[in-house]
């Protein structure tokens, strides 16, 4: 396989962006915290967690063996959340909480990792230090970590791996394991990552008499990946590929567990966990987003880690049936609610819309793989598009308040009201029981500088456009590059490269897919080509700097009209931001606006709460309304009032209280 | 009160209309026998109804007393059917189907009633008569009569009047009853409903020691309401007027019984069943609409018969909610799945839409009992929308299939593939395990001529105009009033009036809404005025013909802008009826589709399965499409193709098999 790339260390990148670094220090002095109390059940008038309670009544299983689960069954409720009855006996050394509710404590280390990383704090290592030793306390002699079998069942374990999240527990433990270590160097809580595989590997494979199994919720894969990565260990390669070679052979494994079997229509089975079709042969992106997109991601880790090219197909396809059938403009991936899923081609609609979070933090996984498996801009367009976008809508602009979903078109009264949109929120909430998105968003915004570049031995991309500085290694010395952007708001990027060895080296640049006429200034000297919507620029580099023009027009965008909700709308963006309509500076009834194409869209500096942004300002209509006697009324000629349209960033919206929105709007 | 008129009694009617014999027909012909037969399971691939089983079971359990609820209990699946778990003994005395699977029989024994009054059947009164003893055998001494409390437990009987539809099932077999010796003189049932009435008032009521309750799904009111003018009885109008009084009061009575309680918010607690406020102070339309609806007219009934103003402000506030705020423009109420329920005002999603065909039975039967309150033509007109619209809309062309839910806008694929529609089917349906529209539209459909007339003493008001004659007692001697229309496709009616007698004689002719200029000839002589949308015109008459002219234009209407689903967008109506698109005449994405205003609307005839009627055909334009390299693109100047638009009713719909359809179109 050509162009292999990686992707650069966190460590050799500092960030140094103003958008960005506000994002990372609301991360580290907001949410890290935040998210402690919440794992201690620490959080007034909060859901408890139970995160750290489960792990030390495993611990105390494990090490005392006084354990027997002789107690009451705990009840489910519909949601999957795990209560006991009010008069079971011992009430401390329950399990509580969701099946997976360890992950939350394995999604907080991990940011916790790449927070330390860009930003050291020993009081916050020391913290994380003593949770990992409460954590390696709870696993088994034979390396089986997972509280709520521990607490429940030891002798259920492995069980039934469709619904019960261990293997997704474990993936969260070795990603959060992997940062650790390569923040800290303490392989603690390695260890007892590559301990947990070996004792999963021991019951699960291809072996007679292991499990022919699979994880219900990947990650695992991508994990595994990781853990391989970081240890050299052929086996952890081995596990992770045996998942992803396993995934939807028939007879289904999922069949033969003891579970309920899915009694979906035949050809549609396990579409939900993407385990309907081996994974070479899917073409389509199906089922839960979040898991469809970790798979993915998992999928191609794998293609470039042994050079399959046929797993590399099936990315690919599925890449494109994402991004040109089932992909919002926001980025948002998985347009119902009903399984948190993807639903058929062009089904888009803006005001049910789910568009997890988490999925877009997945996507963002996805496209970073694939643009380490080729440098083609429009993965990184897209890793744009879901970053400024639904991945920043997701948390709120004071960095305590989330949105699970991101829909496109809200009307508070519809979420109150409407059932069909219950799912639907006016306002980021404080947290949530099933706390997946604010911790994903924590771990992918701490370790934001891991995606703006990838690079081979000689060379380096450049996918996004943040201030940040990298030292990269080369042969025979060291080139510093730093980067100095107005992004999101300005397209002038400047990219300054120290180098003081003689070895050429190549530096290549996206041209983002929004922009019609770029400028590079500053490549004199440099062998230019324009490949696959990068800039390769490449000589013996000294003290240079390239001056880059990206010019952010206001854009006017359609959807494809196979997209039945868009039909005669537009949206509009500029640079890679897209905005909508807010009441706050419209009004209500957002629906009756409508935009004027050839108005000339002005951008404004606007204040939204500590947030500076550039908002757009343009002339447009407003229609009419009618006097009528009764609920339908003969056509009169449509009227419209001149109005003016003020569009905020997408992902500054609900930041000023609860009101409507639109992103598509009438043309 | 002024202005009460009532119902002329069916027999008077005899209903000859082309349009509407084809209907009467099918239901005698199709409907009745198919539903006899489903009653006694005899359809081949259909889920038993068990319906006359559980009559039969009942009857030996009452008659032998040999039963001892003494095996396992049912279970219930999630909608409510009740199976029994496989090894239960016994299977022969077992009560199957729905809680209210009574009810079955007597909508089924109403429907044949109405048809033996249009059209005598000595085999089919013979048929009924059977089942009537079958039916009578199982009634307990007492006069209790429901199977599912027969066979299962009697002493449970009265715990749960919220939901286990005793009271229900009750209404409709007094409605069966009257009906039966309405058209027969025969008097078995009728005394069987007297009967049950007397134990229910001697369970149910203000007397300390009984129940204060009333039903969780209303029937019983309107049902009680014509038990009293059947029989003369005011204890069956003290009941009625109970259930309406009692309502709705705090403290709920529905929170006293033993089932489950209603955890909604306060404020909107059973508003599902219309209990949430004393029906008095209910102003808007909510919750479960065929409940709803029913309601309302019995609250109508009680109106008239008791002459409470208060009660028909009450029922006048919920008509001009549902009509001002809740409808389809077809007639369809209910515009959310979730409850079957009404949503709130203005929210009235086209392709989600509820808009049940009992909902829309429902409605006539309000709009009728309204316009005996007051002759005001506004009832009628959405009377008539209702009968042209959504209620026949719920039945196939060959009379064998129906739709439970009408949506205004349908993409098959979205019905297989998008579970938020699942309710929505695109082709009509055999049967339902829940078949309430069916036997509902049989009845509707087979008592049409009781729905074309009211009368006074000295006056007869026509308001709908379909082929019909009546003959009507004056004081002094007989009228005969003959109609003759080619209604709903020529805006042309013929009234002949018939009349020897020297007493002058009101006939009032409703103005349709939808008609903006009429003719009225042969009205020489007569004292002529135009109130509330009828023209009222007195005389002595002799052998009179009017010739009256309703100019049947095509009408572009639009919703109300606070409609967001209908923004942008029109739909054609021609006299009651409402027009749609469809894929067999448009080709598909009718969404890509525009109506151009200014075309002229052409009629053109039609002929779907066996049924002529008349299509829409206009210019009108296809969005072209746009050649993008994804999923969005940059804003082009929209261009349009011509194309021809065709349009069909609405009511005849979905009969050449699946395709999209859609009411609402762009302008």
């Amino acid at each position: 396989m050509n162009h292999i790339t990686k992707p650069v260390n966190l460590k050799q990148v500092k960030i140094t962006d103003n958008f960005w670094k506000k994002e990372i220090t609301l991360v580290r002095d907001a949410v890290i915290p935040y998210q402690w109390k919440a794992l201690n059940d620490q959080i007034p008038d909060a859901q408890p967690s139970y995160c750290m309670h489960n792990f030390k009544v495993a611990g105390n299983i494990v090490n005392n063996m006084t354990h027997k689960a002789d107690y009451t069954r705990p009840v489910y409720t519909t949601n999957g959340f795990c209560v006991w009855p009010e008069d079971t006996a011992n009430p401390d050394e329950r399990f509580y909480g969701f099946l997976f509710q360890d992950s939350d404590f394995f999604k907080w280390v991990e940011a916790v990792a790449y927070s330390l990383q860009q930003c050291p704090d020993p009081e916050l290592e020391k913290t994380a230090d003593e949770a990992i030793d409460i954590v390696c306390r709870a696993q088994q002699i034979d390396g089986y970590l997972d509280t709520f079998y521990i607490i429940n069942d030891i002798s259920k374990r492995f069980t039934n791996l469709k619904d019960n999240h261990e293997l997704y527990c474990f993936g969260h433990l070795t990603e959060g394991a992997v940062a650790y270590y390569e923040a800290t160097g303490k392989d603690r809580l390695l260890t007892a990552a590559c301990r947990y595989a070996d004792c999963i590997a021991a019951h699960i494979g291809s072996d007679e008499g292991k499990l022919h199994g699979y994880p219900g919720h990947e990650i695992a894969e991508m994990a595994l990946a990781r853990l391989y990565e970081v240890t050299g260990e052929e086996k952890y390669l081995k596990l992770g590929l045996y998942f992803i070679n396993e995934r939807g052979r028939q007879p289904y494994f999922f069949d033969q567990e003891a579970s309920a079997k899915d009694t979906g229509k035949e050809g549609l089975r396990y579409q939900y966990y993407q385990a309907h079709l081996p994974v070479r042969e899917q073409t389509e992106a199906t089922g839960h987003a979040v898991r469809a997109v970790y798979l993915y991601s998992g999928m191609a880790d794998y293609a470039k880690l042994t050079g399959d090219e046929s797993l590399k197909t099936a990315c690919e396809r599925l890449w494109d049936d994402i991004v040109l059938r089932k992909m919002y403009i926001t980025g948002g991936i998985g347009a119902t609610h009903l399984g948190e899923a993807f639903s058929f081609a062009y089904d888009l609609p803006n005001d049910t819309a789910y568009a997890e979070t988490c999925a877009s933090v997945g996507m963002v996984f996805f496209a970073r793989r694939m643009l380490a498996l080729s440098p083609d801009s429009k993965y990184a367009d897209i890793m744009e598009r879901e970053l400024y976008n639904t991945v920043l809508s997701g948390i709120g602009l004071e960095g305590t308040s989330f949105f699970y979903v991101n829909p496109l078109e809200t009307l508070p009264e519809a979420c109150y009201k409407d059932e069909r949109k219950q799912h639907v929120k006016p306002v980021r909430q404080k947290w949530f029981g099933c706390a997946c998105c604010p911790p994903n968003l924590a771990r992918l915004i701490s370790s934001i500088g891991a995606y703006v570049f990838t690079e081979t031995e000689n060379s380096l991309f450049v996918h996004l456009y943040m201030g940040c500085c990298l030292e990269k290694n080369l042969k025979s010395g060291k080139v510093k590059v730093t980067i100095t952007s107005e992004f999101p708001w300005q397209g002038k990027v400047q990219i300054h490269i120290d180098c003081n060895v003689s070895e050429p080296f190549t530096i290549a640049l996206r041209i983002p897919g929004w922009c019609g006429k770029y400028k590079a200034e500053g490549t004199q000297g440099a062998v230019s080509e324009l490949k696959q919507g990068y800039l390769y620029l490449t000589k013996i580099w000294g003290s240079d700097t390239i001056d880059l023009t990206f010019p952010m027009e206001v854009q006017v965008l359609e959807a494809d009209e196979r997209v039945r909700e868009d039909i005669g709308k537009a949206a509009l963006m500029r640079g890679p931001i897209v905005y909508c309509l807010e009441e706050a500076d419209n009004g209500k009834e957002l629906h009756l606006l409508k935009i004027d194409t050839d108005a000339s869209f002005e951008t404004i500096p606007m204040q939204i709460g500590s947030d500076s942004v550039l908002a757009i300002k343009a002339a447009g209509f407003r229609q009419k309304k009618v006097k009528s006697p009764g609920l339908y009324h003969l056509h009169t000629n449509t009227e419209y009032e001149n109005t003016t349209l003020v569009w905020v960033p997408y992902y500054a919206w609900s930041n000023r209280g609860e009101g409507e929105m639109q992103v598509f709007t009438r043309i």
